[in-house]
């Protein structure tokens, strides 16, 4: 999915959502169970539920990963379930040097390789270019780039001074030089929303994926105030207060109804700044 | 394997080399794709031909990945053939939050969720604390952080002046305060060997891992000169220069007689220091 595929997609479903697929089989409605890969059924009752809501799906590679092979099984499974109509996210957070990036792209961009076809990963910056290029090798694939993280650790070394600015600016200053914003996204928290103006400085028209709303206490209203561009330019991550909305067997529809909620507050926002 | 019992091994062996297991299925001799897994049968020929001339071995994550299902399949039954007289060591260097940091432990350490019980992973520092500790709250692991890569792309970030420092030194003088030399060690690249004294200064005592030996263009004397300790303190990885000194039959002897050329050097060099 192309940069201006993706605006489309926003406009049309007046949603800027990304469903974060942070699939937990211990936390599971447990009648899924019984089925032969109980977190790609939960996971398909979820996109089936939602995705005319949301304009992405984001799993969490780790979450699949702790399972061996079943779980890299249900990742498949859930790889080849997102529609063409979102953008699949891949959240690995993998970097390295060239010719092992090259590896991570063919495992999570080249289904003929690994069974997977995903748009987008995101990317760990501390290794520099190698890290990035081989994924852009992929024609239409998207880097997603840590940035501004959400999680208290990301006071250890993103706000370090560099001069004059932090690390995070002059990753995202790098980055810039990198590859184009249809190619390359940034992750900015949205537990940093009084960041967001400067983050705007840096990169005025990329698309930001934005985690941290809901469970961890960021607040949409004030990360659209100022990270809004006129196309949008957000990607709001919430997983678990839409996945785990319902641990019962209406678990598919209350994700819906959150997600819902979610669709119509950034509807009205999106009016506010003249998007749609 | 604890600190103690990997001092032994290295004097034992009179050895501190790392075996890289970068397993790409295009350059393995062919006679092994008749084999179920031709992957693990390369790396279990591998290991059995050179683990009394080495004292870890280190798989490559993304080659294994790449293949998808069969990969991590390949990357499981290697994990299990590693003896119990070499650390194992997951080259994989991710990098998350808390919650997810705990998934990818569970993906590397807990061989009862994936199959796998690796001994030390490598681990990207740019998120901070919360992307180290969970891994060291599993009993006797390590973590293996990146601080001076040996890729090109090192000097976008890991060079730059966090005030009277580069950012490289400060990861190490913080990720000091979150564990003791017997939990973390630091990546430092061959290529950088006229940074090893600084490095000791901030990391006198801990193991450092260190790739770019061999096809990278690093050297062992100048490593070894500058990097040694009373404890030996190194780990040198070599990958391609072993693995695929042969692609005939022959290919596992000539793995072992690569190994045992780096490993007569490097008893050279600890009988030199005093260490045997």
């Amino acid at each position: 999915m192309n940069r201006q595929q993706l605006i489309e997609q926003i406009k049309q479903k007046k949603s800027f959502l990304c469903v974060g697929l942070d699939t937990d089989i211990d936390l599971i409605p447990g009648f899924l169970l019984e089925y032969a890969d109980p977190v790609f059924e939960f996971n398909k009752r979820i996109i089936d539920a939602t995705h005319d809501l949301c304009v992405a799906y984001k799993p969490n590679s780790a979450f699949y990963e702790s399972r061996g092979i079943a779980g890299w099984q249900s990742l498949i499974h859930t790889s080849q379930h997102i529609p063409e109509t979102c953008l699949g996210l891949i959240d690995a957070k993998r970097g390295d040097i060239g010719n092992t990036s090259t590896m991570y792209a063919k495992a999570f961009f080249d289904e003929k390789s690994s069974g997977m076809s995903f748009d987008a990963i995101t990317v760990a910056p501390y290794m520099g270019i190698d890290s990035v290029k081989p994924f852009l090798e992929f024609e239409g694939k998207w880097v997603v780039l840590l940035a501004l993280t959400s999680n208290e650790g990301s006071e250890n070394f993103q706000f370090i001074n560099t001069g004059d600015q932090r690390l995070f600016e002059t990753v995202i200053d790098t980055a810039n030089d990198w590859a184009g914003n249809d190619r390359i996204m940034y992750v900015v928290g949205a537990t940093r929303s009084e960041e967001f103006i400067s983050i705007r400085k840096h990169a005025p028209d990329h698309f930001l994926l934005v985690p941290g709303v809901g469970a961890q206490g960021g607040s949409l209203q004030d990360v659209a105030r100022y990270g809004l561009t006129k196309d949008c330019g957000l990607l709001v991550n919430s997983s678990r207060s839409i996945i785990y909305a319902s641990k019962g067997e209406d678990f598919a529809e209350r994700a819906r109804e959150e997600a819902l909620k979610l669709q119509q507050e950034m509807c009205v926002l999106m009016e506010e700044h003249n998007i749609i």
